[in-house]
């Protein structure tokens, strides 16, 4: 349907073909997934399983997966691929273990690591070693087989978290997957990445809901909503996404989110003593924090839209 | 140059005429006030003030200003705006007070009013009453008069602030003007005013500054801006302003700015102690509050882009 990204990542795929694929939760990021493969050439045969019946049959149709399948036959297949929510795995990885066979790989797509891992570990125990944890970094704001694309994740970052017991041969088949799908390949560890994602992404999500919350719920709302405008837009973009979802984020990855969160509450305390004082060094200190905040966040646009280098923010990080 | 618009606000244009336009700063917004007038052909002449003589020039050469004059004789023209960083207010009063004409009207298009009248009201002493504070809700992210365009304010919001001794006839005078320009005008105390952007506009702003200095000041920074994506840009899209000019608005509206950001750190309190429990009545408030927020949202972003009519939020507020 669509074709794969030329380059290095085409000849990569071209070296990678698999047998079967089964995707458990056949949305945006399953079918986004198998359409990739498939038009990669990289996959014989996608088998789907979901609860939602309409959902498959729409996936059938669109030739995003070629059956319907038990979770007890996905468990068969070569990779089975979790792209259901997060709170859902626990009950997966549970249905899958009784029939996992030794050379079938289970990965996820999921947007926290540890806490899928604690379960996968839990669950698959003694075939703890057949599963992979990785998080693609994509998506849009659209759900369902019918938002599934197959160049979604064409140049986009796949976090791929292995554990000291995570077969090595099961982590390499888990990546070549995904440079088939167009994706760049970032190996962390489960911790190192709840972190980043927890910085970059829950703790903004938890920002964005609170302000408008507190905005919905003040005296004067009415005008809040009536004289907000674009910067407003844009901050709050993120609050218009699904409560559930970002609950179980926001719950599955709280030790991280509250680490994230109480650095920032502290961020606040001195900027409501800067303003309470107003003292000329104050001030100073709110201009200085507002100009680094300037400077990087226009180094990282040109980095994301020109491929400028970032700068080096930190001695300890990597670049 | 530009066409002014059609319809209901053209009719009013046609009733405005005035002779003299003197602009304070012909930037963005000082220039886009003078294009649009002269659009609607509702200004015969329009002299513009700086301290930079190459863009009083560049405003001359793109027919923005007529002339480029002195604040003395600035201060004998009908209407005089005011559309220089806050912090340049008070001594552009000082120095207009002297000279100003009895039948000359200033006023300005600062982000903040409280301070602005409170400057005025000390500089222009017994001629406060010719002042009318305003806040055009319109702007770009581009500066100087070369950015300057006819359509700014059309359809957008001018917040006009009158106080108990201001001038009816300089507050409808002002009101003609900005009607001239195509915006809507919307009555407002000046203590409203600077709470509604306390809440909207200025807040958004602290917390977005605040959150991209915190990770680039963080020990892991350099793998937080390697892995930020679409949700992180657009979050943080207003953090990339000008430090210096949302340090003078935090400053100018500190008071307001504390109460909102008082209500937002006991907002994150809150989050921080469901998520400290991770109870199952506690995971329930967080997603009670992402759902709130999530509908608010939603419902705004329907209003903006559709015209669908805003919830009503509040029992106190207006439609």
């Amino acid at each position: 349907m669509v074709q794969s990204s030329p380059g290095e990542n085409r000849i990569i795929a071209m070296t990678f073909h698999i047998n079967t694929v089964a995707v458990v939760g056949v949305g945006l990021i399953g079918g986004s997934l198998a359409l990739s493969l498939k038009a990669a050439g990289s996959v014989r045969r996608v088998l789907g399983v979901g609860r939602s019946k309409a959902n498959l049959e729409q996936a059938l149709s669109l030739g995003i997966i070629d059956e319907v399948v038990s979770l007890e036959a996905a468990a068969r297949a070569d990779i089975v691929f979790l792209a259901t929510p997060v709170a859902q795995m626990p009950s997966v990885f549970a249905a899958l273990k009784p029939h996992l066979a030794a050379t079938t790989v289970v990965t996820d797509g999921g947007s926290t690591k540890q806490d899928v891992i604690a379960a996968a570990r839990a669950s698959l125990a003694d075939k703890f070693s057949q599963f992979v944890a990785a998080h693609p970094i994509a998506g849009t704001e659209k759900t369902g087989a019918a938002a599934a694309f197959a160049t979604l994740y064409e140049k986009r970052k796949v976090v791929v978290c292995g554990e000291p017991d995570t077969d090595t041969r099961a982590v390499e088949l888990v990546e070549s997957m995904w440079r088939a799908a167009g994706a760049d390949i970032h190996r962390m560890t489960a911790s190192d990445h709840d972190d980043v994602f927890a910085a970059v992404s829950h703790l903004p999500h938890l920002l964005a809901f609170a302000l408008v919350d507190m905005l919905a719920d003040a005296p004067r709302a009415d005008d809040y909503f009536k004289f907000a405008a674009s910067g407003f837009r844009d901050f709050t973009r993120i609050a218009a996404g699904s409560p559930e979802m970002w609950r179980d984020i926001s719950a599955a990855n709280r030790f991280a989110l509250r680490e994230q969160l109480t650095r920032y509450r502290q961020k606040l305390d001195a900027f409501d003593g800067w303003l309470a004082t107003a003292a000329a060094e104050d001030i100073a200190q709110i201009e200085a924090s507002y100009a680094r905040a300037s400077a990087a966040r226009n180094a990282w646009q040109r980095h994301i839209e020109h491929g400028e280098p970032l700068p080096k923010f930190t001695s300890g990080g990597e670049t």
